[in-house]
């Protein structure tokens, strides 16, 4: 076991800036790109994103602390709202990314005081009894998901253009 | 095929910039930890992607424009020298890679001025025959492939911390 409170926040301090270095200012065709059918494009990504501070990790952190495992938490919509304004720019959506971030790592410090309240446990509504140090491992690991998701996405764009060096590069194999 | 001279670019300028925001000030944990025996930390992917733009992407392209198919490019050798000084600090290595990188982008701009050029032929040691237009966007898939390689092995770092939700996080299976 490797969850250090500290440690997991240096990670999700770094996510969104991250992000908003490497996709911000870059073309359509990069933003809007997918895997085919039914996957998403990088903008669609960073919806998921937001929508995982908005209703998933502080506010799942927040039932288990109140309540246990006397409250199952909601599901997550793993899509964004069907209302999400689409027609944003990327650039916005990654402040909006964000701002929402660090809220939600002041949040987690004013939730978090001792290592004791890492044990604590909730009820997840597929798994059953899960840790509060579990839920926190979850959110950072999730962030390299799909930090990792967006690189396998746009390495894809060039997957027939690197003729034979497909053969060295997995990335373009990968799902 | 989807390649373009000028949205490589945009992705080529901003893969240094992006590691060193997000690995800037990591705990040596992060910087450290690897997928096992035989596997890559983050810094040393940070010293195989300074040795790609010391001896394989522009010198390639250089021999390419200049020789054609009469020069077979010089192997590219994966794994940093072992003269390289492993106990620099990240953030050292990070500023190398990006003044390495921004050289090499002003270099291909001087070296590619029309779209012919891109189609013109050199000899791998491996595959024969390449383009210029694979050597280039191979460039790219390689920065995207080791961005995510860096995620995955930061996220395998809590592959047990995780518990129950491994189910749902594929990067910790992948390799």
């Amino acid at each position: 076991m490797h969850f250090d409170l500290g440690e997991a926040i240096e990670v999700l301090e770094r996510t969104p800036g991250t992000l908003a270095y490497f996709l911000t200012g870059l073309s359509d065709g990069w933003l809007l790109c997918d895997e085919g059918e039914g996957t998403w494009n990088v903008t669609q990504v960073i919806e998921h994103l937001i929508e995982g501070e908005k209703t998933n990790w502080i506010p799942r952190l927040q039932i288990l602390l109140r309540e246990g495992e006397n409250a199952v938490f909601t599901p997550f919509v793993r899509l964004p709202s069907e209302d999400s304004s689409h027609d944003r720019p990327i650039r916005q959506k990654l402040s909006e990314f964000k701002a929402l971030r660090l809220e939600n790592i002041a949040r987690l410090k004013t939730l978090i005081h001792t290592d004791a309240q890492l044990e604590l446990t909730g009820s997840h509504p597929a798994f059953g009894t899960v840790k509060a140090r579990e839920l926190l491992s979850t959110w950072v690991v999730h962030d390299f998901t799909h930090l990792a998701q967006i690189a396998r996405v746009m390495a894809k764009r060039y997957g027939e253009d690197v003729g034979p060096w497909t053969a060295y590069l997995g990335i373009l194999k990968n799902r």
